[in-house]
């Protein structure tokens, strides 16, 4: 099958050029996976889009209709990706929020196809020159503002390099453009906050929820100090690092241990013969 | 008549729900008016909107048509407003931009039936809470990345309060929620500069080119010192400000001398017997 995409739970691909999602970037998107007809991590994408629409003051959709209409387009489909976005809905012009606003809600579904290497050998990452703005009202979010990220992604388009790491304005290490950062150090594992900037990934959620994280700022420097690097994503789940600047890495234990998590929680990933629990 | 719009130079009014304006705000717009037919500051959205796509490295549509495809749907409107929108157009899922995008052009025009009061008298404004974030690699533009701006404006809906003035980081005043800010300090005109935030209006430009301003940083106390104090914008041309805080002002001879220079132009402003010039 191919893309399969409903407009306020009607098949249809187009919404209205007054959307204010296209006008100004006003709403909220997820991206998840569906994994065997279920989507194992949606109770924290929910969580993440309740507390979206209400930073944003959309009013919250009906989220049971929202998981049922992700199923109904991923019927027959063994893997998945979706994507849900949530825009505040028609407006006039002006920047005003409509007094009562409806929502529109776009739910796209694609099938889904993880390559092993990248989990099995870890991928290579870059440093991005694109640095991410300090703005408290949206960090966190996933909302519809992404330029930062579109231009940080515009800075390479060698295949061999999987992600780009992003920068706060102090030269914090934040994310990478789609994916959210963690390192170990001597078996502890640390993620920056995303206080300031950056994206409450919902695999970063999971592993909080699971593990002893801390949440701390590193610089670049002191990343390539760390025994394992790994990336998260909702949809690609957990990708070691195998190359950073000049350092490289093999998956540690860690990283492995958690790909065997995400294989638990029902959203394997195409590792080989190297699982730490094989 | 009420809105005509076209995308792509074809009467519609729907996009793309993989339109990468509604997937990630990747795009830019430009607002502006249409008086008698002409659009008489387009030279100067022409120019913004060129250096947008050169940041963005969107390919360059073409300009002529676009002021073109303005003008025929303006037709018999005696004063209107219109909003270019030029997004990277569809994508695939991702940030990285397609290799060879086609933008997306939607223009919007709707009639403008702009109100006398606030020329004549000023307009009320107030402080905003909401702050920019500084982003030296998007401030300037007129970009789809509008959340601040949503977030700003939804902050109030007293009517009789015309504009919110944001704030940057470092608590210097930036601009109005939709329009630029200049004061008048002992004859001399001040307009914040838009390096780090803001938006690099067309009405600014347009005074910047036609009279000796200077572009220095400003916080609220300072403002209020001020002689005089407008807004400016494409659309709604020079606005007095007759409120802010704990200060009051007359329009002054500054401002009237510009709402002056706009109806020369070819923009009349609906003053009544109050211009400097009668």
């Amino acid at each position: 099958m191919s893309t399969r995409t409903s407009v306020d739970f009607i098949d249809a691909d187009r919404v209205s050029v007054t959307d204010r999602g296209f006008t100004y970037g006003d709403g909220l998107f997820e991206t998840l996976r569906v994994a065997g007809g279920r989507v194992p991590l949606w109770p924290r994408h929910e969580a993440r889009l309740r507390e979206g629409c209400a930073r944003l003051r959309i009013p919250l959709p009906d989220m049971d209709a929202i998981l049922a209409e992700v199923g109904r387009l991923s019927r027959d489909l063994a893997d998945g990706a979706a994507r849900v976005t949530l825009s505040r809905g028609e407006g006039m012009r002006g920047y005003a929020p409509p007094a009562s606003p409806r929502p529109t809600l776009v739910v796209t579904v694609a099938p889904l196809a993880l390559q092993a290497p990248p989990y099995d050998d870890g991928m290579a990452i870059r440093l991005c020159d694109t640095r991410l703005a300090s703005q408290p009202l949206l960090a966190g979010m996933k909302h519809l503002n992404r330029l930062e990220q579109v231009l940080a992604r515009a800075e390479w388009n060698d295949p061999a390099v999987g992600e780009g790491l992003m920068l706060d304005m102090e030269g914090n290490v934040v994310c990478a453009t789609a994916a959210n950062l963690f390192a170990v150090f001597a078996g502890q594992m640390v993620t920056p906050p995303v206080d300031s900037c950056g994206v409450a990934g919902v695999a970063r959620a999971e592993i909080l929820a699971v593990r002893d994280v801390a949440q701390a700022r590193m610089n670049p420097a002191r990343l390539l100090e760390a025994d394992e690097v790994f990336l998260t994503s909702a949809v690609r789940g957990i990708l070691p690092v195998r190359v950073f600047a000049t350092r490289s890495w093999q998956p540690g234990p860690v990283t492995r241990a958690l790909q065997a998590h995400w294989r638990d929680i029902g959203l394997p990933l195409p590792t080989g013969s190297k699982e730490s629990d094989r």
